[in-house]
């Protein structure tokens, strides 16, 4: 069981980094925290990198602060574990490729091949969170508090709160064994998914007014403009899930929020049954998955890009 | 084991009447709906009751249009089964006392004692969806993609989601179970929980601008008019949920919603950790649970309620 090996390798080895992709989200940091403090537990010398800073809401996790975030490693480990993506140059971390003898990766993505020495992808898990969730039971360790309040929160975010179509009944399996060790999931709920800061508040009080519905309602745009961004003082990331208040409205079947930045405008796409934000995306020179996708747009007005995306929408329309 | 018991009387009757409470939910609805179509699958003669309407987000549920909404029942049944709550008198229906010759009483509620000749009462169950599946599963009923579909709902909404701190490792064990029947779980939430009428929408944008922050911004306030629901054509069960985009704010420990109905003004509370919106919502003549209560005020103008409440909800801060 490529499991076992995996722990094996990591039990025989002295120094550990584990990295993950750039922009983390909360699989990302949750299984990273998780594996780390399961190898410290075993009295292992782990550490932990990312290019970026561990976002605000998922700071209260367990041994978050132990994070480096760094643009490089000039280091050598025996074993770098690659989590959540299956390209190193994902981590947007330079001379990564020179910071090990051993690679291990481990993901969930269905495009990712696995690279390195040992590597294990299962893309019928929901999160990169439930694959350590069994690394982590397998390396005896159990009822672990800490371990699984970063697990339950990479699984609940990675799952959009066990609503997407990857959720399985492996999902709500894990999710009551988790439940049982007594974390506080209502708090960790609450942090990560549905606190949301004033500046926030605002600029989506803002966006919500910019709604246009085409096509009998089945097509919503909202927009996001750098004024807005700047008046709330709101973040670029502060735009996130504010596209599903557009999704959400009966009848849509597609929507789009566009968001000026300072070179170009970004375009995010969310279906409801039948349209391939994907294939749209993918015309745009984006990518993404059906149901959520995204691309960018540089050297065109605003009503241009809005204009050439709601002709393109309308012919998938049913 | 009481539940056995339950089940040899049904299998053992004729004529089976199921009623639940006023203001139908998605658990009331969907342990309904579960336990009809068992009972029907069993060869029973079924009938559903109810004093309200099923909600619009819950109509596409199977068998939804063969509950019967009424005033007062006049035929008299073998059993009636009160769900859902432990009063014959939240039914709303007139001569319900009257209608039956045994009474099987079911609820999940802390409140309810149970009452009739048999009578189940878990209030350790999320849901009342969650003893229906137990009683549904041992009537030897198991992998029914239209059950799963009602029994799913009713455990969904009643936990919001699994987030609310009644949802336990058993809870997420059932919810497993029903999604390995193939039911689309996604479509449900969506249907459910998620999708808001183009009106909910505009209220929604129109109550944000309402917010008011107080001693540091640990409580929130927001108001809905008439003028409001008037313009955008939207019901009073439209306002339901928005009280949480001031409740999730950081910062915000409690969070109030002022909505101006005809004849007086509904207050609902919500808070996060520590105010006892019970108690709270107690001495202004209303009620709920801890986190989520509410209360009418009557000849008070707006601002006077308003007053009252902040005045109320500031010695509780810490």
């Amino acid at each position: 069981m490529i499991e076992s090996k995996i722990i094996q390798q990591l039990l025989e080895s002295n120094s550990i980094a584990i990295v993950s992709h750039e922009n983390p989200d909360g699989d990302c940091i949750g299984s990273m925290l998780a594996l780390y403090m399961a190898l410290k537990r075993k009295g292992k010398d782990a550490r932990m990198f990312l290019k970026n800073n561990v976002p605000k809401n998922l700071r209260f996790l367990p041994a978050a602060e132990k994070i480096e975030v760094v643009d490089k490693i000039d280091e050598k480990f025996d074993i770098l574990i690659l989590l959540d993506t299956g390209e190193l140059e994902r981590t947007g971390i330079e001379n990564i490729e020179n910071c090990y003898s051993k690679l291990i990766n481990i993901d969930h993505h269905v495009t990712s091949e696995g690279i390195g020495d040992l590597f294990y992808i299962n893309s019928s898990s929901a999160a990169t969170g439930e694959i350590i969730y069994q690394i982590v039971k397998l390396m005896g360790i159990d009822n672990d508090k800490e371990i699984a309040t970063c697990l339950y929160t990479s699984i609940f975010t990675d799952t959009g709160g066990f609503k997407y179509s990857n959720t399985t009944s492996i999902t709500h399996q894990i999710a009551g064994d988790l439940i049982n060790t007594g974390i506080d999931f209502v708090y960790i709920i609450n942090k990560v998914f549905d606190e949301m800061s004033l500046s926030k508040f605002n600029l989506l009080k803002d966006v919500l007014q910019t709604l246009e519905l085409f096509e009998g309602n089945k097509i919503a745009f909202l927009t996001v403009t750098r004024e807005m961004l700047k008046k709330n003082g709101a973040s670029r990331d502060e735009t996130e899930n504010i596209i599903n208040f557009a999704r959400n409205i009966e009848d849509v079947e597609v929507a789009a929020i566009f968001i000026e930045e300072e070179d170009k405008i970004k375009v995010s796409l969310r279906s409801k049954y039948y349209i391939d934000c994907a294939q749209v995306a993918k015309e745009f020179g984006g990518g993404g998955h059906v149901r959520a996708a995204g691309f960018s747009s540089r050297n065109a007005s605003l009503d241009a890009v809005k204009e050439n995306l709601l002709k393109r929408l309308k012919s998938d329309l049913r």
